[in-house]
Protein backbone atom coordinates (compact mmCIF):
# COMPACT_ATOMS: atom_id res chain seq x y z
CA UNK A 1 0.00 0.00 0.00
CA UNK A 2 1.12 3.55 -0.56
CA UNK A 3 -0.39 6.99 0.38
CA UNK A 4 0.23 9.21 -3.45
CA UNK A 5 -0.19 12.89 -2.34
CA UNK A 6 -0.36 15.00 -5.08
CA UNK A 7 -0.34 19.05 -4.94
CA UNK A 8 -2.17 20.59 -8.39
CA UNK A 9 -3.37 23.76 -9.38
CA UNK A 10 -7.06 24.38 -9.18
CA UNK A 11 -7.61 24.33 -12.68
CA UNK A 12 -6.87 20.57 -13.34
CA UNK A 13 -8.30 19.23 -9.58
CA UNK A 14 -11.62 18.35 -11.28
CA UNK A 15 -10.31 16.97 -14.52
CA UNK A 16 -8.12 14.74 -12.39
CA UNK A 17 -10.56 13.64 -9.59
CA UNK A 18 -13.02 12.91 -11.93
CA UNK A 19 -9.72 10.69 -13.95
CA UNK A 20 -8.85 9.03 -10.85
CA UNK A 21 -12.23 7.80 -9.97
CA UNK A 22 -13.29 6.19 -12.98
CA UNK A 23 -9.96 4.32 -12.59
CA UNK A 24 -11.59 3.51 -9.11
CA UNK A 25 -8.80 5.19 -7.05
CA UNK A 26 -10.13 6.19 -3.71
CA UNK A 27 -8.70 10.25 -3.26
CA UNK A 28 -9.61 12.48 -0.43
CA UNK A 29 -9.22 16.70 -1.63
CA UNK A 30 -7.52 18.67 0.81
CA UNK A 31 -7.84 22.69 0.55
CA UNK A 32 -4.71 23.92 0.57
CA UNK A 33 -2.51 26.92 -1.18
CA UNK A 34 0.70 27.19 -2.83
CA UNK A 35 3.78 29.11 -1.11
CA UNK A 36 4.77 30.48 -4.44
CA UNK A 37 2.88 33.19 -6.37
CA UNK A 38 1.11 30.29 -8.05
CA UNK A 39 -3.24 30.44 -8.38
CA UNK A 40 -4.95 28.62 -5.84
CA UNK A 41 -4.03 24.59 -5.35
CA UNK A 42 -5.63 21.88 -4.51
CA UNK A 43 -3.95 18.69 -2.65
CA UNK A 44 -5.19 14.78 -3.11
CA UNK A 45 -4.06 11.85 -1.03
CA UNK A 46 -5.00 8.42 -3.13
CA UNK A 47 -4.44 5.62 -1.55
CA UNK A 48 -3.62 2.70 -3.69
CA UNK A 49 -1.81 -0.73 -3.92
CA UNK A 50 2.05 -0.83 -4.82
CA UNK A 51 0.83 -2.17 -8.35
CA UNK A 52 -1.34 0.62 -9.35
CA UNK A 53 1.05 3.81 -8.92
CA UNK A 54 2.12 3.66 -11.40
CA UNK A 55 -1.49 3.95 -13.03
CA UNK A 56 -2.15 6.94 -10.49
CA UNK A 57 1.24 8.86 -11.49
CA UNK A 58 0.03 8.11 -15.15
CA UNK A 59 -3.22 10.03 -14.90
CA UNK A 60 -1.86 12.71 -13.06
CA UNK A 61 0.96 13.51 -15.83
CA UNK A 62 -1.97 13.00 -18.84
CA UNK A 63 -4.39 15.41 -17.11
CA UNK A 64 -2.36 18.05 -14.76
CA UNK A 65 1.48 18.26 -17.36
CA UNK A 66 2.56 21.82 -16.95
CA UNK A 67 1.91 23.32 -20.39
CA UNK A 68 2.05 26.82 -22.27
CA UNK A 69 -1.32 28.35 -22.69
CA UNK A 70 -2.57 31.33 -24.86
CA UNK A 71 -4.20 34.06 -23.06
CA UNK A 72 -6.28 36.29 -24.50
CA UNK A 73 -5.30 40.06 -23.88
CA UNK A 74 -7.41 42.28 -21.11
CA UNK A 75 -7.93 45.54 -23.03
CA UNK A 76 -7.28 48.52 -20.68
CA UNK A 77 -9.69 49.58 -18.84
CA UNK A 78 -9.23 53.40 -18.07
CA UNK A 79 -5.39 52.02 -17.40
CA UNK A 80 -2.50 52.72 -19.01
CA UNK A 81 -2.73 52.20 -22.59
CA UNK A 82 1.15 52.10 -23.57
CA UNK A 83 1.22 48.80 -21.87
CA UNK A 84 -1.60 47.10 -23.42
CA UNK A 85 -0.42 44.02 -25.01
CA UNK A 86 -2.88 43.47 -28.29
CA UNK A 87 -1.81 39.92 -28.89
CA UNK A 88 -2.76 36.62 -27.06
CA UNK A 89 0.24 35.62 -24.31
CA UNK A 90 1.44 31.95 -23.81
CA UNK A 91 1.73 31.59 -20.34
CA UNK A 92 2.68 28.39 -18.39
CA UNK A 93 0.19 26.60 -16.58
CA UNK A 94 -1.04 23.24 -14.77
CA UNK A 95 2.13 20.92 -13.34
CA UNK A 96 1.59 18.61 -10.70
CA UNK A 97 4.05 17.80 -7.42
CA UNK A 98 3.87 13.81 -6.65
CA UNK A 99 5.12 12.42 -3.10
CA UNK A 100 4.59 8.64 -3.11
CA UNK A 101 4.88 7.63 0.71
CA UNK A 102 5.29 4.28 2.02
CA UNK A 103 1.88 3.06 4.63
CA UNK A 104 2.63 0.62 7.21
CA UNK A 105 -0.57 -0.42 8.06
CA UNK A 106 -3.58 0.07 5.90
CA UNK A 107 -7.23 -0.18 7.16
CA UNK A 108 -10.72 0.25 6.83
CA UNK A 109 -13.28 0.01 9.44
CA UNK B 1 7.60 7.45 16.36
CA UNK B 2 4.16 7.03 13.67
CA UNK B 3 1.46 9.30 11.32
CA UNK B 4 -1.62 8.09 11.45
CA UNK B 5 -3.97 9.58 8.81
CA UNK B 6 -7.53 9.08 9.02
CA UNK B 7 -10.86 9.85 6.62
CA UNK B 8 -13.53 10.12 8.45
CA UNK B 9 -17.07 11.14 7.80
CA UNK B 10 -17.98 14.81 9.25
CA UNK B 11 -20.91 13.21 11.58
CA UNK B 12 -18.35 10.91 13.47
CA UNK B 13 -15.22 13.58 13.98
CA UNK B 14 -16.06 15.46 16.74
CA UNK B 15 -17.17 12.24 18.57
CA UNK B 16 -13.45 10.71 17.29
CA UNK B 17 -11.51 13.74 18.38
CA UNK B 18 -13.02 13.66 21.79
CA UNK B 19 -12.18 9.85 22.26
CA UNK B 20 -8.92 10.66 20.51
CA UNK B 21 -8.02 13.69 23.37
CA UNK B 22 -9.24 11.60 26.01
CA UNK B 23 -6.70 9.46 25.78
CA UNK B 24 -4.07 12.22 25.26
CA UNK B 25 -3.66 11.60 21.89
CA UNK B 26 -1.75 14.86 19.83
CA UNK B 27 -4.66 15.40 17.24
CA UNK B 28 -4.60 17.70 14.05
CA UNK B 29 -7.81 18.45 12.19
CA UNK B 30 -7.39 19.14 8.57
CA UNK B 31 -10.55 19.90 6.37
CA UNK B 32 -11.09 17.80 3.45
CA UNK B 33 -13.71 16.23 1.32
CA UNK B 34 -13.98 13.24 -0.32
CA UNK B 35 -13.81 12.21 -3.68
CA UNK B 36 -17.15 9.83 -3.81
CA UNK B 37 -20.57 11.13 -2.97
CA UNK B 38 -20.38 10.49 0.10
CA UNK B 39 -21.32 13.82 2.45
CA UNK B 40 -18.31 15.62 3.85
CA UNK B 41 -15.32 14.25 5.63
CA UNK B 42 -12.51 15.10 7.81
CA UNK B 43 -9.19 13.87 7.93
CA UNK B 44 -6.92 13.81 11.12
CA UNK B 45 -3.42 13.25 11.71
CA UNK B 46 -2.32 11.67 14.96
CA UNK B 47 1.26 11.82 16.07
CA UNK B 48 2.14 8.90 18.08
CA UNK B 49 4.71 6.52 19.44
CA UNK B 50 4.85 3.18 17.84
CA UNK B 51 3.35 1.13 20.91
CA UNK B 52 0.03 3.42 21.35
CA UNK B 53 -0.70 2.40 17.57
CA UNK B 54 -2.97 -0.54 18.61
CA UNK B 55 -4.82 1.91 20.95
CA UNK B 56 -5.31 4.72 18.46
CA UNK B 57 -6.73 2.19 16.14
CA UNK B 58 -9.25 0.57 18.71
CA UNK B 59 -10.88 4.25 19.19
CA UNK B 60 -11.01 4.89 15.50
CA UNK B 61 -12.78 1.55 15.01
CA UNK B 62 -15.06 2.22 18.21
CA UNK B 63 -16.01 5.52 17.07
CA UNK B 64 -16.41 5.12 13.09
CA UNK B 65 -17.09 2.02 12.48
CA UNK B 66 -19.33 1.48 9.21
CA UNK B 67 -22.73 0.68 10.21
CA UNK B 68 -26.47 0.68 9.36
CA UNK B 69 -28.50 3.13 10.09
CA UNK B 70 -32.03 3.53 10.04
CA UNK B 71 -33.57 7.14 8.33
CA UNK B 72 -37.04 8.23 8.56
CA UNK B 73 -38.51 8.99 5.33
CA UNK B 74 -38.62 12.18 4.08
CA UNK B 75 -42.64 13.04 3.26
CA UNK B 76 -43.09 14.00 -0.20
CA UNK B 77 -43.08 18.05 -0.55
CA UNK B 78 -45.17 18.68 -3.65
CA UNK B 79 -43.16 15.51 -5.07
CA UNK B 80 -44.11 12.66 -6.80
CA UNK B 81 -46.12 10.49 -3.86
CA UNK B 82 -45.16 7.81 -6.50
CA UNK B 83 -41.90 7.49 -5.16
CA UNK B 84 -42.64 8.26 -1.66
CA UNK B 85 -41.47 5.18 0.46
CA UNK B 86 -43.67 5.11 3.72
CA UNK B 87 -41.01 3.38 5.80
CA UNK B 88 -37.46 3.77 7.69
CA UNK B 89 -34.80 3.22 5.39
CA UNK B 90 -31.57 1.03 6.21
CA UNK B 91 -28.26 3.22 5.51
CA UNK B 92 -24.86 2.71 5.78
CA UNK B 93 -22.60 5.51 7.59
CA UNK B 94 -19.52 6.06 9.10
CA UNK B 95 -16.72 4.08 8.59
CA UNK B 96 -12.93 5.11 8.41
CA UNK B 97 -10.00 5.08 6.54
CA UNK B 98 -6.42 4.67 7.95
CA UNK B 99 -3.09 4.65 6.86
CA UNK B 100 0.25 4.44 9.07
CA UNK B 101 3.07 6.00 7.98
CA UNK B 102 6.66 5.71 9.68
CA UNK B 103 8.31 8.90 10.70
CA UNK B 104 11.41 9.02 10.45
CA UNK B 105 11.99 12.24 13.05
CA UNK B 106 9.82 13.72 15.50
CA UNK B 107 10.95 17.25 16.91
CA UNK B 108 8.89 19.81 18.79
CA UNK B 109 9.98 22.84 19.23
CA UNK C 1 13.64 13.23 -0.88
CA UNK C 2 11.72 13.96 2.16
CA UNK C 3 8.40 15.14 3.47
CA UNK C 4 8.26 17.50 6.09
CA UNK C 5 4.99 18.18 7.74
CA UNK C 6 5.05 20.99 10.11
CA UNK C 7 2.21 22.31 12.23
CA UNK C 8 2.67 25.72 13.62
CA UNK C 9 0.15 28.26 15.24
CA UNK C 10 -1.42 30.96 12.97
CA UNK C 11 0.26 33.83 14.21
CA UNK C 12 4.02 32.33 13.00
CA UNK C 13 2.90 30.90 9.82
CA UNK C 14 3.31 33.84 7.27
CA UNK C 15 7.16 34.66 8.64
CA UNK C 16 7.73 30.66 8.94
CA UNK C 17 6.18 30.99 5.15
CA UNK C 18 8.44 33.53 4.10
CA UNK C 19 11.37 32.09 5.62
CA UNK C 20 11.73 28.52 3.96
CA UNK C 21 10.99 30.84 0.80
CA UNK C 22 13.45 33.18 1.10
CA UNK C 23 15.35 29.49 1.03
CA UNK C 24 13.75 28.21 -1.76
CA UNK C 25 12.09 25.39 -0.17
CA UNK C 26 8.88 24.20 -1.72
CA UNK C 27 5.58 24.78 0.33
CA UNK C 28 2.23 23.71 0.81
CA UNK C 29 -0.19 25.01 3.68
CA UNK C 30 -3.01 22.77 4.27
CA UNK C 31 -5.95 24.95 6.16
CA UNK C 32 -6.06 22.84 9.75
CA UNK C 33 -7.15 23.33 13.19
CA UNK C 34 -5.76 21.43 16.91
CA UNK C 35 -7.50 19.39 18.60
CA UNK C 36 -6.76 20.84 22.06
CA UNK C 37 -7.59 24.52 23.03
CA UNK C 38 -5.31 25.82 21.41
CA UNK C 39 -5.31 28.78 18.87
CA UNK C 40 -5.90 28.19 14.90
CA UNK C 41 -2.62 26.46 13.44
CA UNK C 42 -1.63 26.12 10.28
CA UNK C 43 -0.11 22.16 8.83
CA UNK C 44 2.78 22.86 5.78
CA UNK C 45 4.15 20.31 3.44
CA UNK C 46 7.59 20.90 2.61
CA UNK C 47 9.12 18.79 -0.02
CA UNK C 48 12.84 18.43 0.18
CA UNK C 49 15.68 16.84 -0.96
CA UNK C 50 17.96 14.89 2.49
CA UNK C 51 20.48 17.36 2.91
CA UNK C 52 18.42 19.92 3.49
CA UNK C 53 16.14 18.42 5.82
CA UNK C 54 18.41 20.20 8.39
CA UNK C 55 17.89 23.31 7.30
CA UNK C 56 14.37 22.93 7.04
CA UNK C 57 14.48 22.29 10.83
CA UNK C 58 16.64 24.87 12.00
CA UNK C 59 14.30 28.00 9.95
CA UNK C 60 11.37 26.33 11.61
CA UNK C 61 12.93 26.23 15.07
CA UNK C 62 14.13 29.89 14.80
CA UNK C 63 10.75 31.34 13.50
CA UNK C 64 8.26 29.33 15.93
CA UNK C 65 9.82 28.31 18.99
CA UNK C 66 7.56 28.08 21.92
CA UNK C 67 8.73 30.95 23.73
CA UNK C 68 6.80 33.52 26.69
CA UNK C 69 5.08 36.73 25.37
CA UNK C 70 3.79 39.34 27.99
CA UNK C 71 0.16 40.11 26.81
CA UNK C 72 -1.19 43.58 27.93
CA UNK C 73 -4.22 43.32 29.96
CA UNK C 74 -7.43 43.20 28.95
CA UNK C 75 -9.33 46.49 30.99
CA UNK C 76 -12.92 45.24 32.38
CA UNK C 77 -15.73 46.47 29.96
CA UNK C 78 -18.73 46.47 32.70
CA UNK C 79 -17.24 42.89 33.72
CA UNK C 80 -16.92 41.81 37.42
CA UNK C 81 -13.39 44.56 38.16
CA UNK C 82 -12.67 42.02 40.75
CA UNK C 83 -11.31 39.63 38.12
CA UNK C 84 -8.91 42.11 36.44
CA UNK C 85 -5.41 41.54 36.00
CA UNK C 86 -3.87 44.77 36.20
CA UNK C 87 -0.07 44.38 35.04
CA UNK C 88 1.24 42.34 31.98
CA UNK C 89 0.71 38.62 32.00
CA UNK C 90 3.77 36.22 30.45
CA UNK C 91 1.76 33.50 27.95
CA UNK C 92 3.12 30.75 26.05
CA UNK C 93 2.98 31.50 22.70
CA UNK C 94 4.27 29.46 19.20
CA UNK C 95 5.76 26.32 19.03
CA UNK C 96 5.89 23.48 16.01
CA UNK C 97 5.40 19.80 15.41
CA UNK C 98 7.16 18.64 12.97
CA UNK C 99 7.26 15.01 11.38
CA UNK C 100 9.99 14.15 8.60
CA UNK C 101 8.91 11.39 6.02
CA UNK C 102 10.40 9.48 3.89
CA UNK C 103 8.93 9.73 0.28
CA UNK C 104 9.58 6.62 -2.09
CA UNK C 105 9.59 8.68 -5.31
CA UNK C 106 8.80 11.88 -6.08
CA UNK C 107 7.87 13.18 -8.86
CA UNK C 108 7.54 16.93 -10.62
CA UNK C 109 5.02 16.95 -14.31
NI1 LIG D 1 -7.85 5.06 -18.64
NI1 LIG E 1 -10.62 4.20 26.79
NI1 LIG F 1 19.15 31.99 6.24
Amino acid sequence: MKLVIVVVQDQDSNKLLNALMEHNFRVTKLSSSGGFLKSGNTTFMIGTEDIRVDKALQIIRDNCKSRDQLVAPVSPMGGNADSFIPYPVEVEVGGATVFVIPVEQFHQF
